[in-house]
Order: C-alpha cells, then sequence, then structure tokens
C-alpha cells in the first residue's frame, strides 16, 4: 500500500476553528505540521473548512476575505514538505459565477504534499469538490457553495468520473467532506463511488455541530459504511463554537479511526483539542474501541459549560451578573457560570418585589453562599412604585378630541416588574460590575413566550434555553450529585413550585405558580417544536380521541387527570398553540442567542414567521362537537 | 390558436396571500374564478404558492399543513367549471423523499381546467415543477423544495423533456415559477427551453418580494425574453406582507402582460389588489404602455406605508405609542404611522432628561399639534436617579473575598436614560394604551449598532430601519412637500444636529451630537451592507491611497476635509467596522423585526455571526506604514 517501508503514520488534529480568521487558523496548522514532522508523522488531517471556518454568515461573498483564505491556505500548502497535509478550505474559481451570480465557491478538501497540492485522478481542479451540501436545520450551504453534481452536469461529465481518489505517497485516499457520508437520503453515494474506483483510506473532514445523541447515529452510518466497502475511514471534525447569530453551536471534536471492520479508535474526551496518531492499516483488536462513556445528562452538562464559556471567550466576556429567583432555572444557569468564572467575576443578584415569597428569598441566599458568588439584593419595589405613578390615571388629550385615562392593570403590573428587574436594574448593574447579565429562560418558557420582551428574556445568551424545564431539573440533579457532590443548588430550589411570583396568583407557599403544567407541557412542546414530523393539534386530538395520547407523547400520567372534558383538553391546546405560533414568535424574534445543544433550538434550526396561530380544517372538523364555539 | 371563436380573454388576479392560511386563499381565489366566469374570461391567474403562501418559515415540515395546502389547493381545481384557472401551490409526492429525508415537495404551478388538472405534455406530475429555486438574499427554496433538475436527474430524463408546455384549450401555455424566468446566472434557462418546444403564451406565477428599482430589472429582463421569444408573457405577483421573522417584506403585485414586443401593460398602482383583463394576443399599440411613475423616493414612501399597515393588520395591533425626541427619525416614524391610524390612537411621548434641549422638546410639540396627535410628556430623572441611588456605589462582598464598590460612569448612565425610557416608560404606556411601541432607529444606527439594547433599539416592529440617515432626510422632505403639503415635521427636525442628547457633549444647541457623520458615513455603511460586491477597510484604504474613494463610494465631499491625515482616517475606519463586525452585531440579534424595502435589510437578507471585526493580511500591510500601532 506505501512505497515506503512500514505503515504511514496518521495523525488527526481536532482544534478550535476560530470563525472568520484564516490566517490564525492557517498558523494553528502549521504548528500542528511542524510537530507531525517531528514525530515522524507522514499524513496530518484537520477538518472541514479548517481556514475560514464553517458558520460565518454571509462573509463569503466578500472578495477581500475570499482571497484571504486563499492566501492562508497557500501558507499551509508551503508548510507541507515532507509530508502530506490534507486540509478543507473554501476553494474559488475567479473564472466561473455560482447560480446566484456571485464567484463561484466550492466547499472543499485540498490535499497538499511536498508543497503542491495533489488532485484527484483526472480532476479539472487541484482539490475534492464537497458533492452534498446539507440545506435543513441549521445549515444553508447551497447559498454559498457549488457542490460537484452541478459542476458535473456543467461539464458535461458522470459525476463518477469526477469524484476519484487523490493519490499520495501511494496512497489511494477518498476524501469526503461531512455530509458526503451522510448519504441515505440523496440519490448519490460519494462514498460508494469513490470506493469502486479503489480506495485505501476514506479520509471524512467535517463541521459538524454538537447535537445530543448525533454521535450515536454518526458511528452507526459510518461503521456500516466501512464494512461495506472493507475499508477504514478516518473522521475529523472542529472544537469550539460557531454562531449562525442567533443560535450557537458547540463543535465536540469526537475525531475518530473507523478499521475496516467497524470498530471505532478515539482518544480524549469530547469538547477539547487533541491530535490522535494511528497506524494505517490499524492493527485490528490492538487498542480496543474506546466507548462513549457519558449518558446524555453528563453529556448535555459538558456541552453546555463548553459552549458557555467558549462563547463568552470569543465575546471577551469576563465577567457576568445573574439574577436569581431562587428558582431552579437561575440557580442552574448560575451554577453553571460558577464553574466557569472565578468567585469575583460572577454576581448573583436577587431583585424581590412585595411577590416573593420568604422562601425563595432564602433559597437565592443559599445558593450564592453555596457558590461563594457576590451577592446583593435589590428591590424593585421603589422601580414599580415610580412607573404606576407615571403612567397609571395619565390623562391624554389632543388638541381636537376627547381625554382619556390610562389605567395599569394587574396583568400589566406582572411586565412592569419584569421589566425593572432586567432593563433598569441588571443591565445597569451589570455595567457597573464591568459584565453582562444572562437570560436564564428555558425552551418551555420559550417555546410559548413565557416571559417578558426586555424583561427576563433579555440578556447577552440563553445558555439553558435549548433545554425543556424537566431537563433544567435533571441537570441540577446531576451537578448536585456527580459535578459538585453537595446539594450546591438548594433542594428548596428543586421542590418550590415553580413560579414567576408576580402576583398573589402566584404565591408559591400556597402551592400556587406557573400556569406550564411539568412534565405534561414539556412533551406536548416537543412533539411540536423538536419531533421530525413536527405535531400540530391535529394529531393531538387525533390521539387524545383514539386514547393513545400519552403513549405518543412519553407522557407518563393520565391527561385526563389534567383535563376532565374534552373541552378543556381543547382549551389547554389551543391556549399554548395560540401562544408558541403567536406571542412566542415576536419574543423569540427579540431573544437573546440561544446555546444549541439537542435539534431544533430556537433561531437559525427553527425558522418561523410572524403568522399568529393557524389550525387545519380536519382539526376544526374534529373540535367541533367536542366545542360549540371557540 | 384558440379552438373556440376569438381570442381568450385572461385575467391577472393579484391578491393579498394570507401567508399559512390555505383554505382563506383558496377561498379568495374561489371568489375571483367566480367573478370571472360571470365576466367570460377563459384564463385566471393567481401568483406562485397562491394557496400556503411563500415566507412561512418550516411550516413546510409539517405533514398536517401540507395536507391542509393540497385539499384547499383541490378545492380550486372543483371551481374550475367551464374555464382555466392557473395557481401556485405546494404539491406533495407522498412516496418520495427530500434529500433532507422529509418528504418531496415541489414549488409547482397547478393548471385546472373544468375541474381537472392538466399536465405538461408526457409529464410524470400533473403540474408544472419549479426548475431554478433561489438560495440567496432572503430565499432559502432549497431547503424545503426539491427542483425540476433533480427530478429530471433523478427519472433520467434530459431536462428538456421535463419542461414541456401545457396545452389547454387550445393554447400552449409555457409556465414558469418566478426564478425559472431570471435565468441568466443558471446553466439552464427554462423559458428557452419551453419556447423551443412552441408556446403561445408564457405565464410567470410569482412570489416576489419588493425591494427599490427591482421591477426596473424585471422589466428589462422579461421585455428581452418575449422578444427574443416572439411571444407575450403575463406575470403574476403577490400583495400584501410576509416576513422571515426578523425581516419583513412588502409585495407590490405590479403584475402585468409583456406583448411579444416587449412593450408592458399594466393596470392600477402598486401595493393594491387587482385583477386585470387582456386579450391574447394583445393587440400590440391599441393601449398605451402605462410607466411607473412614482419616483424613488415617493416609491419607498409607498412601501413604507402599505409594509407598516399591512404588517400591523397581520398583528391585530391597532394602537401605536411612538416616543419623540424632536430629531428627525422619531418625527418621520410618527408621521408614517399618523397617515395610517386615526389621531385618537396615535399617542407621542416625549421623555426628556436634564440633558434634553428646550430645542428638541419644543420640536417634539410642534410635531404632536402637527399631527393632531395624542401627545403627554413624562420625564425620566426621578428613574435615572432611582437606579442611580440602586447601582452607583453599591459595595460587593462575598464570604470569603475582598469587598468592591460599584461605579456607573458617565458613558453607562447614557445607557440607563436610553433604557429607562423604553423599557420601563414606553413600555408601561404601551401597556396601559392597548398598543405597541416603536423602535425609531435607521440603517445608519443599526449598522453600527449606534442604540441601546432594551433601549431605543426595542420595539414591535422598526419600520424606518432599512433607510440610512440621508434616506430619512429625504422621506421627511417628501412627506412634508407631497403627500401633507406644509411642514408637518417641524423644520427644526431637519435642521436641528441628529443627537442623543444624553450627556452634555451632546448639546444640540452648541451643534453637538451624534459621531456618525452624515453623508459620509451613510456612504461608507452601504458600501459595506448593500454592495453587490461588498466592500470591507481593505478596499476602502486601497481607494484612499489612489485618491478615489470619494468617487467610488459616491460621496460628494472631500474625504481629507473629514480627516486630515491617513491615521485619522484609518481610526475612523476601524472604529466603525468594529462597531458594525462587532456589538452591531449582538444588538442585531435582539432587535425587532425591520421592514425591508431595500437589499439587504438586517435580518434574514444579510446573515451574521459573532465573530468580531476581521481584517484582512492586505489590509494590516496597507496600513502599517500609516499606523505605528492600533
Amino acid at each position: 500500500m506505501s512505497t515506503r517501508a512500514g505503515p504511514p503514520r496518521v495523525r488527526l488534529v481536532q482544534f478550535e476553528v476560530k470563525p472568520g480568521r484564516p490566517w490564525a487558523n492557517a498558523e494553528r496548522i502549521r504548528q500542528a505540521v511542524a510537530r507531525a514532522k517531528d514525530d515522524g508523522v507522514r499524513l496530518v488531517i484537520v477538518p472541514e473548512l479548517a481556514i475560514p471556518g464553517y458558520l460565518i454568515g454571509d462573509e463569503w461573498e466578500r472578495s477581500a476575505f475570499l482571497r484571504d483564505c486563499e492566501a492562508a491556505g497557500e501558507s499551509v500548502v508551503q508548510a507541507s514538505e515532507g509530508l502530506t497535509v490534507i486540509f478543507g478550505n473554501v476553494a474559488v474559481d475567479w473564472s466561473r459565477r455560482n447560480e446566484d451570480g456571485r464567484v463561484r465557491k466550492y466547499n472543499a478538501c485540498f490535499v497538499a504534499h511536498d508543497r503542491r497540492l495533489i488532485a484527484p485522478e483526472g480532476a479539472p481542479y487541484p482539490f475534492v469538490v464537497k458533492t452534498l451540501l446539507p440545506n435543513y436545520r441549521e445549515f444553508d450551504e447551497n447559498r454559498h457553495f457549488h457542490d460537484a453534481r452541478r459542476l458535473a452536469s456543467e461539464l458535461q461529465w458522470p459525476l463518477d468520473r469526477l469524484l476519484r481518489p487523490v493519490t499520495v505517497d501511494g496512497l489511494r485516499l477518498g476524501c469526503l467532506l461531512c455530509e458526503d457520508a451522510w448519504d441515505a437520503d440523496y440519490p448519490v453515494s460519494p462514498l460508494s463511488i469513490l470506493a469502486a474506483h479503489g480506495v485505501d483510506l476514506f479520509v471524512n473532514i467535517s463541521a459538524s455541530p454538537f447535537t445530543v445523541d448525533k454521535n450515536d447515529k454518526r458511528n452507526r452510518i459510518f461503521a456500516e459504511h466501512v464494512r461495506r466497502a472493507g475499508r477504514p475511514m478516518v473522521y475529523c471534525n472542529h472544537t469550539g463554537t460557531q454562531d449562525n447569530g442567533k443560535t450557537v453551536f458547540t463543535f465536540d471534536g469526537s475525531s475518530c479511526l473507523y478499521d475496516s471492520q467497524g470498530n471505532r479508535f478515539t482518544a480524549g474526551p469530547p469538547f477539547e483539542e487533541a491530535e490522535m496518531t494511528f497506524e494505517i492499516p490499524p492493527a485490528t483488536g490492538a487498542a480496543p474501541p474506546r466507548a462513549d462513556s457519558l449518558d446524555t445528562i453528563a453529556t448535555l452538562d459538558a456541552a453546555l459549560v463548553y459552549g458557555t464559556r467558549k462563547f463568552m471567550e470569543r465575546l471577551g466576556v469576563r465577567r457576568v451578573v445573574v439574577g436569581v429567583s431562587g428558582g431552579i432555572d437561575s440557580a442552574v444557569v448560575a451554577a453553571l457560570y460558577s464553574r466557569i468564572l472565578p468567585p469575583d467575576d460572577l454576581l448573583l443578584v436577587n431583585m424581590p418585589s412585595r411577590h416573593n415569597s420568604p422562601t425563595t428569598r432564602n433559597l437565592a441566599r443559599e445558593l450564592a453562599a453555596n457558590l461563594d458568588a457576590l451577592y446583593t439584593v435589590a428591590s424593585i419595589e421603589d422601580g414599580i412604585a415610580l412607573t404606576d405613578t407615571q403612567v397609571h390615571g395619565l390623562t391624554l388629550a389632543r388638541t381636537s378630541g376627547k381625554r382619556s385615562r390610562l389605567m395599569l392593570t394587574a396583568f400589566m403590573r406582572e411586565n412592569v416588574q419584569a421589566r425593572d428587574r432586567s432593563s433598569r436594574l441588571l443591565a445597569a448593574l451589570a455595567a457597573a460590575f464591568g459584565g453582562v447579565f444572562t437570560c436564564n429562560g428555558n425552551k418551555s418558557e420559550l417555546t410559548v413566550g413565557y416571559a417578558t420582551l426586555y424583561g427576563d428574556l433579555g440578556g447577552y445568551f440563553a445558555n439553558i434555553a435549548d433545554l425543556w424545564k424537566t431537563e433544567v431539573y435533571a441537570l441540577a440533579r446531576h451537578m448536585n450529585a456527580t459535578v459538585f457532590g453537595r446539594p450546591v443548588i438548594p433542594v428548596g430550589s428543586l421542590t418550590v413550585t415553580p413560579s414567576a411570583e408576580l402576583s398573589p396568583e402566584q404565591c408559591v407557599d400556597e402551592g400556587k405558580g406557573d400556569p406550564i403544567l411539568y412534565p405534561y407541557h414539556d412533551t406536548v412542546f416537543r412533539a411540536w417544536v423538536e419531533w421530525w414530523n413536527r405535531a400540530t393539534p391535529e394529531e393531538l386530538l387525533v390521539w387524545y380521541a383514539e386514547g393513545t395520547l400519552e403513549k405518543r407523547l412519553g407522557y407518563e400520567g393520565r391527561v385526563s387527570d389534567l383535563f376532565p372534558t374534552p373541552a378543556a383538553f381543547i382549551a389547554d391546546t389551543e391556549r399554548w398553540w395560540n401562544a408558541y405560533q403567536g406571542m412566542g414568535v415576536a419574543k423569540r424574534i427579540q431573544a437573546p442567542p440561544v446555546l444549541a445543544v439537542k435539534r431544533r433550538a430556537f433561531g437559525f434550526d427553527h425558522r418561523e414567521a410572524q403568522l399568529g396561530a393557524r389550525y387545519t380544517r380536519r382539526y376544526e372538523e374534529l373540535r367541533a362537537p367536542s366545542c360549540a364555539s371557540r
């Protein structure tokens, strides 16, 4: 297989690609290449788009940036003396156009050997062009990149003439870019085409954002690929965070080798930079495959801490203020930040009004003591009173018109409180503290807009906003049990009734609180937001009528215990569906960036318009017998 | 051409498609069909995706919605007795999959005749599949729809076997969906393929969002198409507004007929529902082509009023509060709303602090009197003082740590003022008034984040945020001269120094104000944001060195009058570029929805990540001689 003696040593370099910083990334790669030379490695592999970064918005449309990427890539080629470097970069063909009329760009895999680029056999370009471009969820690669299928069509070539191995140092490499190996739903399989041409090693360079359970799926798919092809494959992915503005994604690395039997060889934990060296072909059975050891909640915990820390680093955030209510959400957020920041850089603030119980005030203080964070109490009573004085009873008149008086209702006063906390107090405190303040909202609240704009929906970052309330509880228990080894998050915060405490109707000491019923509504909201086939009230009502709703939703209680009549069930479903599709959308548009850890985080992975709540005709027909009118 | 006597009468129905409301749209179409029957019309044409709407986020992923669209479409087919109806709808092939693994969906054109669908000649489906899917700017059709090119490839057909005319009533129709006729940058031309098969009439059904100057471009392209093909074409587009969440687009209709010489026949003003009836072939020269009569600023004005009114209707907004400072932005916003709302539903609020001059306070009052709107003055002095008392000098300590005191700087106090106005006062006033409050920011401010989060950046809608400051002035002059016929927007607001009036350093009576230099910075920001080839500091510095900067930017002054030295020019460029790519991004993520009227409105048409400011290596090399260090 190799022209030299001994099996080639291959090194995967998973690193924190800095989005939009081609020279910093190129420098990082050149350092890895220099180390590889010292270590006698023959083949160095770095991830997809490792020079420009992956999630960079429309930066691809600036020619100056593209030229910078080309030059930075060339500096890596020049560093490849005496070995081979495989790296991802944007490839620009300045003589052609994309279908949007802009300059032709490919998401490309470059193979540099001895300071020269090695082209695939018979290829029109000295690089491998990505064939399958994902255009779903957070991905929009078609927006900026041309692909190998359209290129082949343009050249009037069959695709299998374009997709050929790259032979370097005697090794026939089947180069794939991320989605190229996730081919189940495409009419073509780049991997199968390459395999038919004869490949010694498949190389998949990726920029694959982390979501819970995604690695398991990849391992199944990739292991089946290598078993079918009878050839090993390496997988090399980013670490770090990258974002689409509204949605912040972590990259867990998890780079690995699959031998031709489908065994997986990996090294180091996820979410860390790492370099891994293998011999090709790998000695099967020589090292036992390493199993992923973390369960789901521990993985979520790791992703949340990592994603928050890296996002803070990118923004230059060094001090953080968390408004703590005594409830579970703010406690979990504060606990997460306590694992990132020195105690003198974390300020917890309790901002009571008359509606906040001693119970929760004490829980907030207890949390701060447990975390040994800075702590202060700042009342909002004077702020509320001032706004009340200025607004309630204000008389309005115009030159030619009748007079009217403004009135603040109890509901309006709830929102006044929330805004007073965040926009008046927390924002000023954060500025004076030299930092930022957090948004502590969870996914259940964000789904139905159960939060106040410029109030508890404010903040620089919403790092638990991709967790359902039930997951927030699970995370709190996990942190106490496993991370802290003691109840740092007060047990009272886990047991108190969830409540915004904005009115006497939300008094936790009387067991009163939020209108969202946990865990039932979490299972409903998940069906609307996260399911692959996203449910609507139509499906819910069908299942309710069938008596299969609990099973379908995975709800362990009985729906009839929550809603005694069909009319009550329908009223509840419509209340929250209206909220999800109504004010929920308006609020999400102005919400802070969300840390994505699962499928369908709000933002770029859950696109939506302000359409108001919609019901299908079938739903209207089904509900008619149960409700006289809506 | 026709099997019946006389030329067929064709009616275009441009209407306000309700996004996400298939039954409402189908009902609207059936009413138009009923009228057409009465009028002896043989062919009724409605726009692309007229059943589901066009901008509906990821609603396409809900099977219940797709089934609803199918059923609503079928109701239109059943209404086609005795005539032909051409309409756009989503077409679902439940037996196939898209490349994302979801059910196969096409953006399709249906031709219904006598209660049956007429397929293109030899077609695999009884509808026309869109061939060219736009995936740039606000468009992401590949995300949800399969296209005719991929379908042909899957069927192993040449594309020209799939793209065939639909023959109905003796007329050979070349059906195109929007982008299919904007083919300049694609390797295939659906229109040319259809023309080669023999077509009597091209029918382009569209969902084409309005932007200034787009109609001129379409008229050039489409007129050239019809002249080359020697056949007439009708164009039918939506009216109304639709949004991508962050970005709200208007649809101006502007449906028309191009005869085979390229003359354009139109009817009615833009931004109105209309039905237009033509004979095919049109009697050339019988009616003079109607010219678009509006100039750019009048068109912008029409789009802003229309877009705002329609967006309010969709959200159910009936009362509006505008914070008025006496400056030009809030005056223009108030004037726009005064043209939509009865005076008793428009409340203007002036919220002075000690820094607000009598000059601007008087201008605010004068504006309210001119508009005869409701008006009140609410000071923020007490709010600022309260926050100051609670934050400034606050001592922080933790169990084991040193004590520190929080201090509010002058800059922090500026933001305290802005947040006190919007989040404390305006939000409460709007709630008590039974309405919403507006964001009055313009595109210049939004570009560089010259606004306070939860302060002047708050609001339900930012309807002038796609206008540069110079365009805001032009709009004010236009409204005074043409709409009102008198200086409703006070002349003082046009002449006063633009200023946030948040500190003594921004005293308008001393001619001091905002750091943005109008109109120079508008021309710079336009080059960064709106240009087709988007400029960066690298290009600016090259042009500065060449002495061509003014000409390139279209700036009529001299840059050397603003910046005496290269170092000063560089410092200014970097200040604003850092702001645009730094805090500007963070602020835009949480900004209200923007009304798009031009290319590259912020939001979905200007995708960006939080990357911090980036400079190319070439820029660093160019600037080095001028500046010792940054």
